[in-house]
């Protein structure tokens, strides 16, 4: 693990990243590995966005993990700023290897940098070994996530 | 209802937000409406975040709800742009009238014009009504939502 280091996700990650997303039992039936330019211009989003981290776990210049740490500012708990993870991938050959732990748990020191006093994150219901991995790592499963598709208006 | 408006939140209406924060069997122990302001400054930095909606419901000049959206581009799900629901809150002499549905009602219509294709939330495992009331609305509860508090570092 040690040969991993953790750095922004650069324009030419984007096809490495898409593919992670893609290879995943959910994943697969929400991405288009074979046309990546509307991630593309989600990529110019995120980065121009300065409350938005879009990292890449690195091993050796071969792009192994992402994750997308997005920083909330807010009223409530007397003003505090929380953070959410999302789309946390580890790649089919460095599963098992403690990457996505790391990758975490950069978010989490991340967000301590942010000032933020709380990390949240959702994780699909159909994932228990996900919700383990979480709880291992100190999250609490106190909440429902309510999700709801938008189509065309 | 039907005067009552939904209008971007001033800084004079912070008083009366964490009002209805505080006014809440979770919110009671986490707010410190005697202290405004670190809410101001949380204000302050909502309002330079172009990504962050605050509102309030306006009832003829009187604050009777709150709500906060944000708008999250991301890179899963082809690129998709998302929106989170934070911090609603209906003032005690409303409930039951309708005005929660209203304001989710419009966060999910701005949404929809800042071209988002996914709005979501996550609700207090203790909070069944909330649940319902999402369910309502057409949210589904398909996820485990996880949260870690970080202490001082």
């Amino acid at each position: 693990m040690e040969r991993v280091t953790i750095r922004p996700a650069g324009p030419e990650d984007i096809p490495a990243i898409v593919a992670m997303l893609a290879d995943d039992p959910l994943g697969a039936t929400r991405e288009s590995p074979e046309d990546l330019a509307p991630y593309r211009r989600a990529y110019d989003r995120l980065r121009s966005d300065p409350h938005q981290f879009l990292v890449v776990a690195d091993r050796e210049g071969e792009v192994v993990g992402t994750l997308q740490l997005t920083i909330v500012p807010g009223l409530s708990r007397k003003g505090s700023t929380r953070s959410i993870i999302e789309g946390v991938r580890v790649h089919r050959s460095e599963r098992g290897r403690g990457l996505g732990a790391r990758l975490v748990e950069w978010a989490v020191e991340e967000s301590r940098r942010q000032d933020c006093h709380l990390v949240q994150l959702t994780s699909d219901a159909a994932r228990p070994d996900a919700h383990r991995f979480y709880e291992r790592l100190g999250f609490t499963g106190s909440h429902v996530g309510f999700k709801m598709q938008l189509g065309p208006a």
